[in-house]
């Protein structure tokens, strides 16, 4: 498992010194910013002797290029979104996992997991929570529960880090492209069938999070693709020749003799 | 069970502020001191809504001041100590248990645990580390071992926090007057029974943090007291009246019925 940081939008550059430091204590290396504060002394003085971090970083302008290739995003949220900002409530009716239970679901599964950190004073927006396929939360105090964004992060790389190497057991996670083929095509099958238009959005971030949350290996993506094909051809809405039919069957054959 | 967050002689008052937010991230409040630094506007600052916690705090200017009263004294220590303070080395030939390890030892306990932080430069003096009763370590890298202070305090106030309120099943730690009287009497003995001088105090830092390890109740440390008691008389070594020896053989009987 390859574990990409990306911080979006951080405000002080001593918490992005920090995060880089922290990184390199647990065995990360891979940090991605979107749209960062200026990195200057102070920062590289928290890096410490993480600097090397930091400069080996990535700036881009938008969310969507820092997750690109991801097999897994994952947001990480406070729990201040609860109770202040109404509209992301509709994120956090679907189960938050805590970072020790996003550790046992990677056990064992190869691919890019992009963690994403939001900005200090706001964390993510709700256009950014609509981009994960899953969201953990720390289990804070009722009474202080708004974090650092270092310690945050701190606490999310010491779980991850007691991640084991294990031999043989290997699973591949669903690339990116078949989880956005994946929305694309549950989207049209869920127009097709006539699904209230005004519960489309939340009823696809409720598929996307019960996929994430089920770690979908790339196999499993592929199976999924086929059943939503196979269903938009009995109900009508999609075209298809006789060559498509049979490709389709022999790629669903070959699907069942895997997993059997 | 209670934490007493003790930071021996911090010398940034941006980590104080940090730790006392952490803290109180995680529900614990009590914070004590060693010689700090001075704390101004940014340590303020860093500890954003815990102010209180360091309003609370106090300040001492010995260790064993700060650590009266506790059942039990944990340590934390870098990997560093391993290579680089060779008169420290000592300290870690026996086992020190992970920030999860504490945290289950620590499951059902009755008591003060207090918890030792050491200087952002070097950490604990030997000293220092001989007054602990367990020693803790968290696993990082290889390549950057060396954690930020606020960094390591959370990852151990993360997994404390863990630690569930359980029903009925609570056991009382052995009390630091009983544990210092150990100590004593386990010298006397050890002196009179012609044990090597030069290992003394090795030998007794070893017996200390075995029974740190073993989260000694305070019943088993007072059968231990009587057991030392019952030795040393056989070998001649304590004066005994019959009332004393009465009160001993009254005392032991009542362990072992509890015991049963």
């Amino acid at each position: 498992m390859h574990l990409r940081v990306v911080l979006v939008q951080p405000l002080y550059e001593g918490n992005v010194g920090s995060v880089a430091r922290s990184m390199k204590n647990f065995g990360f290396h891979d940090l991605v910013m979107v749209k960062p504060c200026r990195i200057e002394d102070f920062g590289l003085a928290m890096a410490s002797h993480a600097r090397d971090v930091l400069q080996m970083s990535r700036s881009y302008t938008s969310l969507s290029e820092a997750i690109a290739g991801a097999n897994l995003v994952v947001g990480s949220t406070g729990k201040r979104l609860d109770t202040a900002q109404h509209h992301l409530r509709l994120h956090l009716r679907v189960p938050c996992l805590s970072p020790a239970e996003l550790g046992e679901k990677l056990q064992g599964m190869e691919g890019t997991v992009a963690l994403l950190l939001g900005r200090e004073d706001c964390g993510l927006c709700s256009e950014e929570l609509a981009l994960c396929d899953m969201l953990i939360s720390i289990p804070t105090s009722e009474e202080y529960p708004v974090m650092n964004l270092s310690h945050s992060a701190t606490v999310i790389f010491y779980e991850l880090s007691k991640i084991k190497e294990q031999d043989g057991s290997r699973v591949e996670m669903a690339r990116r492209e078949s989880l956005d083929l994946l929305a694309e095509r549950s989207r049209a099958l869920l127009y097709e069938v006539g699904h209230p238009r005004h519960k489309l959005d939340y009823t696809l971030l409720m598929l996307r999070r019960i996929l994430g949350r089920a770690r979908l290996t790339e196999r499993e993506a592929r199976t999924l693709l086929g059943l939503i094909k196979r269903v938009r051809w009995r109900i009508g809405a999609m075209d298809s020749g006789p060559a498509d039919r049979e490709k389709a069957a022999r790629e669903e054959n070959a699907c069942q003799k895997i997993g059997e």
